[in-house]
């Protein structure tokens, strides 16, 4: 390698590092081979409940009815609704997601736990263990919820082609840039991968507030915070 | 400059930028001089109005009655509360920061914009002209704002001394890491630099929820999206 390769090289290094510091963007890892900079669509995810069919017999005492189809394959909203009930506040007409799961689980905002005067966590979907409950209501009966009412935890849903493209697996931990009004870069997003799911990362009201995101905002995944075998390969 | 001095400088340029992506941290510019990675305090901006003295009048029939004084010198909470009213919401017991001002102006966020029905685009503080009003209502009177409904930038306030230490300018775009729950790094945060404040960050309760804040949080400055001089330093 003589001098002048070198000096080409590590001037490139620099620009990189200049232009990703101004604005950190994917295209700053071009020798990865990685799909980094290909958009990620991002839905706003409101509040919902997921039931357990016990749950949902007390609540309605009939099975779950369909109403539309979600962006996640077999997901599906319900035309019912519930009311949840804190010490607080009450929060009313909340989504249902069929179907029905093994247990039932919260999905509410910061603001949302502020309002019922409930101090939820950030979790992962499933992981519930230990979390705070809450009242659930409807026109025909109550549940209390003794664990289960969490602030989601932002994520992407992917293919193992997406994967592959992305050059992240199952459970990696990504920092996304969103191109939105208030730009921001999220770290510590959680990412999925199932043939099942659909490319989409879910982020909540409060991030969507708070970043100034429209239907339009894309993510692109501009580093890694953790990865399954324990590297950090960009 | 021989071959492996060469080597070990792309060496370290190679291993900061892999420390930069796996988590974007001021200390990755060590050449700077810059008292970067100073940490920040961050304060969360609940809603508020500034009021003009004659919409104190209509509403109050007397001046402001100081509660107790802000973090930022001079500027005051207020006994009094006002009420806003939007085409589909109304928000109760706001509160009115003093002294008084040439123009109202209020400040709420995103959450709340939706809540009123108005849809407030983000602006600095000050910078109203062609925002959509709002009515402002009291137990005495009610005003109807023209225009003076925001969701205020985020922003820094610091001293000259600050600005020196930080490389920074009045009026900089700035990207800040929050050290949250939800970790984050918040683009095109305004600097605002006079002898007359304190060093603070402020964020709105959106961008506060979606981060995870709590008082506990700081911020670092890692990079730099606009300067006065039109050059990125860093």
């Amino acid at each position: 390698m003589n001098e002048n390769a070198i000096r080409e090289l590590l001037e490139g290094v620099i620009k990189n590092v200049l232009s990703q510091q101004g604005a950190p963007v994917a295209a700053a890892q071009p020798d990865t081979g990685c799909g980094l900079s290909d958009p990620i669509p991002v839905e706003l995810s409101a509040r919902h409940a997921h039931l357990s069919e016990a749950d949902v017999m007390t609540l309605f005492g009939a099975p779950l009815t369909p109403a539309r189809e979600l962006s996640q394959p077999g997901e599906f909203l319900c035309k019912e609704r519930v009311r949840l009930i804190g010490p607080k506040g009450v929060i009313d007409n909340v989504a249902i997601l069929g179907p029905a799961r093994k247990a039932s689980q919260v999905e509410i905002s910061k603001t949302d736990a502020r309002s019922l005067g409930i101090d939820a966590p950030v979790r992962q979907s499933g992981d519930v263990a230990g979390s705070p409950g809450v009242i659930l209501a409807s026109h025909k009966g109550v549940a209390a919820l003794q664990e289960g009412l969490i602030v989601a935890a932002r994520h992407i849903h992917m293919t193992t082609a997406d994967a592959r493209r992305f050059c992240v697996a199952d459970r990696d931990l990504v920092s996304v840039r969103l191109d939105s009004e208030r730009p921001v870069v999220l770290e510590d997003v959680l990412v999925r991968v199932s043939d099942k799911f659909q490319l989409s990362m879910h982020i909540d009201f409060d991030e969507g507030n708070g970043s100034g995101w429209s239907s339009a905002v894309t993510g692109r995944i501009v580093g890694k915070n953790r990865s399954q075998d324990g590297l950090c390969r960009y």
